[in-house]
């Protein structure tokens, strides 16, 4: 996996008549306090979202319904990932560039994140994180 | 609305192409620390959940697909609040006896819940639910 992402894989708790439940758990299943929580939905499937890292925060996306796909990289790698089940997360630390497109029409992407909403932790030029992320995995 | 429930409007920030966001945030917009999220999909529409009441746990409940309804009641009073839009959340804080029903078959009901799962704070057997519920009432 490109650095400071995984894959992780939920319990699904599945019954034929009750349907199932996914339950995610904060600094335990998430490995953070759960500030932010959040979900997009309705995007045009040629449109992208995303096109940003950030310096801190960390996520975990699920498609909790349809599906869609995450490219993921640091510069020096790069990954696609398709989210397209319930019981699949993938946790994206700081300092990877994250864009999300093919979202299916029915897709929902549910996000957990560890902090409020904060647009100086944004780095929206590409150029600049590719800078950034050169000094941070030098590290 | 029935006590200890009330019906949170979320923002929604929506865009033709971009799709619509809607974000929660713990101790804002949702009154509590985001201990567990969890969603429930899959249920057959003849089927219920629920069934039960907490002594302590708050959620909130959010339909962001399809819909759902929830009926909560405190013995005294008893409401029906169908959840049938990404921008609507249900909380419902203790002591509230609740049941899920009419899930569409495409419902994603996504709650955000103030601590881990805890078997001893729940409530099952309805009886017992009524002779709670009338006493943390009166108070």
């Amino acid at each position: 996996m490109v650095s400071n992402t995984n894959i992780i894989e939920f319990k699904v708790n599945s019954d034929e008549k009750y349907g199932s439940l996914v339950a995610l758990e904060a600094m335990r299943s998430v490995p953070f306090d759960v500030r932010r929580v959040y979900y997009i939905y309705g995007v045009s499937k040629e449109e992208t979202r995303g096109h940003h890292s950030h310096n801190e925060l960390e996520q975990v996306l699920i498609c909790v319904n349809g599906s869609v796909t995450i490219a993921v990289s640091t510069g020096e790698n790069e990954e696609e990932v398709v989210l397209d089940s319930p019981g699949k997360g993938l946790y994206i630390g700081p300092m990877v560039w994250r864009v999300m497109k093919n979202f299916s029409s029915d897709a929902v992407l549910l996000v957990l994140a560890s902090e409020y909403f904060d647009e100086a932790d944004y780095i929206r030029d590409h150029d600049r994180y590719i800078e950034k992320a050169k000094a941070y995995f030098q590290k």
